[in-house]
């Protein structure tokens, strides 16, 4: 392997398997179930299968900020073992045809079960079943959505890029760590002057953009994922901090961040507090 | 600057302007505006600030597709100079604080301006507003959903990744290569599975997911974008293929493509007659 100038790319791209870093165990170019394994299922409406990483947990917080409001949003939590390759068993493959989590079972029509996938597609599907955490009036539903798309667009730059590069390939190269460094903080940056004027991102009120942003440049700002903590001086994003400090001290935000993580399950509201309290 | 492995990033990160290749003139850490630029204004109710990339062309075909159908969607379509910095001109950061385009201004009721920035939301933002192409029952609400935002979350992999790599960086780097050209190619292969199941993304329907996908992983299979053709092996892609040719030949995507490209602004369905049929 070459990291340096000299390097032509071949004709056509072969997988080399002993490439990739950590997770390389886990990468391929081939989608579909590579075993038969079907997935768990609770009692509850909402059957979801997880992880406690940013992605996660962003669904786990809004479970728990929605039964904190009195919504029937009971929900079971099973852990996906990503290093096992549990998101290739037929059962998680049909469920999410992309093989990450998290992904959502909703079986609050018996007759009807729905599928969903994409963290940011469960924040929304969830916001609309229960009416909340998503505005119905404008500007500040446009807002909300705005926000959360960003999410999804900005934070693959963080996590696929920047953490990859830093932390995480076999060897440092300059070029893409700098690319990735500079892209995060411009997006650290673009959140810190939103957040220097706003309370929340869409306005006077949490909404699931919130929910989506926090867990990742969020959670930078204060705990510095990835060991970056002084290398993007993740200090100067001070209105990001506040707001993180803010989030990260809601009840709910306590709960859902434990779930598919300290907790490996989470089957009823009785499991966190014996977790948390106990 | 080193691509080797005897490099070791400096404790805190520190812009040097003369990295980034193509576009590193435009690649900032840094949000906010770096001048005063007020943003033009047509008559119609929708303003879209927009260059006809593929985020930008899933706006105009969505707005094609709308006219088609006989919605209000009457709307001025504005050519932003990326090259030229206009993107961080202050009108259109108030519009997106992200600095990207597409940004829209919806004066549909013009004592509430809504501003609605990244793609994912305006084609979100749009199909609510006209109640087309975002199914209101499920489970094709869910599905629909689910894929748009695994396009979201998806090419910045493709884009940012695999073609600033492969077509744009100063030197060919084989790791970061190899890693985006798997991802892309795994990619491929979940819509390759999903389309040939399904006529389109979310089921039997034609929705924004589909306008989503089509001119990334789409046009990527039939016009091999970054000059991948071969590399990626994209005719291996049958089903994305035939989905793709599909799509094109709809009359609103056809006149949705050339906007704020073949024809720099749109205000009027003759402007694209002229060059169309000219």
């Amino acid at each position: 392997m070459s990291d340096g100038s000299d390097y032509t790319p071949p004709k056509v791209w072969r997988w080399e398997r002993q490439n990739g870093g950590r997770f390389a165990s886990i990468n391929r170019p081939l989608a579909g179930s590579t075993h038969e394994q079907a997935l768990p299922l609770g009692t509850h409406p909402f059957q979801l299968y997880s992880r406690g990483t940013p992605n996660g947990i962003k669904v786990t917080v809004l479970f728990e900020e929605l039964l904190a409001l009195g919504k029937p949003a009971e929900y079971d939590a099973w852990m996906i073992d990503i290093g096992q390759g549990e998101q290739f068993g037929s059962g998680f493959v049909d469920l999410n045809p992309n093989s990450k989590i998290p992904a959502l079972l909703d079986r609050s029509d018996p007759a009807r079960p729905i599928r969903v996938f994409e963290s940011g597609s469960i924040l929304l599907h969830l916001a609309e079943r229960f009416d909340a955490f998503l505005p119905a009036y404008q500007p500040m539903r446009a807002e909300t959505l705005s926000w959360l798309m960003w999410q999804m667009g900005a934070t693959p730059y963080l996590g696929g890029g920047f953490g990859h590069f830093y932390a995480y390939a076999p060897t440092k190269i300059e070029y893409a760590i700098d690319r990735f460094a500079m892209e995060v903080k411009r997006q650290l940056d673009v959140l810190d002057r939103r957040l220097a004027e706003s309370e929340y991102l869409a306005g006077d009120e949490y909404t699931i953009a919130d929910i989506a942003v926090w867990p990742w440049h969020g959670l930078l700002t204060t705990d510095g994922g990835y060991d970056s903590y002084v290398f993007l001086d993740v200090e100067s994003y001070k209105h990001v901090r506040r707001w993180t400090h803010q989030i990260a001290g809601r009840p709910a935000v306590r709960r859902g961040r434990v779930v598919n993580k300290d907790l490996a399950e989470r089957h009823a509201a009785g499991d966190i507090d014996a977790l948390l309290c106990g």
